[in-house]
């Protein structure tokens, strides 16, 4: 069966979204993170979640190679766009820039001792942290078309992904109900999607029986 | 004709490569990066290269977006994999590693004023910074195939762009003759090739020349 390793929390949900939204047969692992001895190493030297095993043992790892593989096995599902289309460059652009861009923006501002020892200096590293995250989410907001999904009218697998990291503004104290209005509308919609209430359903499943890592849908 | 917005010595350099190795006719124009003002910002909000523009005005920006794209425009060129082959899977699974961790990786280390404003601070940002580095080096030093391109016989997008940042070593002060054996071969052999070659001679072609920041091939 498919596998997904994951860590509740982290940015495996996009890929359990879209498992759910294509409603693939899986099983899902939970791994601990950054800890010597985690399972996670034997599967993935760079100990990363998500990481994907096919049945046949073969595994894919980033979350950019994982998505956009899942989507194209059920074309019908709508997940993704057909070779060659404008929409398809849209959906891989939103994935790119969550990847190289908004991703990596909570670091400085969620774990800034990754930066620096001493404690002012964290501060300050966290406050430019901050306004580097404001650019790039007030980019978001301003291209957030209206009661649509990011590109056209379906849940794509940008959508599954993107909606992961707007998620993590309370991580770094921003109320997004006061400062992005569309992002705050935006992220409503997406966590009632079903594929994404069944994606937080399972990650609560794994968080609360620490005893049964493993999950199967 | 097929437009890309490019700055020498950036990390659009992959898009030109891939520009070259798939022979599509197209023009570069050179842009001044981080400048109000800048053309850039009437064609890409964000500010970034590369940024291609389409026979017909659709614009498609990240590295992570155009490389697929152009790789598929040509599939008979194996710059890229067919839809639902693991290959193609590896080769996206590259470009998101380079694109989520390795470039942003240098930044760092060589702009360590952008996390901090303290001269001894900012010391500490690059030398942490430069351990993480060594860390995703030094995965990168053992996955490299012996002689081979980065997934396969063929030299494919992901090459093109991870290419890029491997040749950023030495702006991090790294030799990679004496430490990382494996990339230092493996970019002897990406600066040879021929679109490759292509591609920085077009770069230094637009240093060169201020006044003509156009470039048609």
């Amino acid at each position: 069966m498919t596998t997904l390793y994951v860590s509740p929390g982290a940015c495996s949900l996009g890929a359990i979204v879209t498992l759910k939204a294509l409603g693939i047969p899986h099983q899902l692992v939970r791994v601990a993170l950054r800890q010597p001895g985690s399972l996670i190493y034997e599967i993935n030297p760079l100990g990363r979640v998500p990481t994907l095993q096919l049945d046949n043992g073969d595994i894919i790892t980033e979350n950019a190679a994982i998505l956009p593989f899942l989507g194209d096995l059920k074309p019908e599902a709508k997940l993704f766009a057909p070779i060659g289309s404008l929409q398809r460059a849209r959906i891989q652009e939103w994935i790119g820039f969550a990847n190289s861009d908004l991703h990596p923006a909570f670091r400085p501002v969620t774990r800034p001792e990754l930066f620096v020892d001493q404690p002012e200096a964290q501060q300050q590293v966290r406050k430019k942290g901050l306004e580097r995250l404001h650019t790039l989410l007030g980019h978001v907001e301003r291209r957030l078309p209206v009661g649509q999904w990011l590109v056209g009218e379906n849940f794509t697998i940008a959508d599954a992904y993107i909606g992961v990291f707007l998620g993590w503004l309370p991580r770094a104290d921003i109320d997004a109900e006061s400062k992005y209005p569309a992002i705050h509308a935006y992220q409503k919609r997406y966590i009632s999607h079903p594929a994404v209430q069944a994606a937080l359903a399972a990650e609560t499943q794994l968080r609360n029986n620490d005893s049964a890592q493993k999950l199967s849908a």
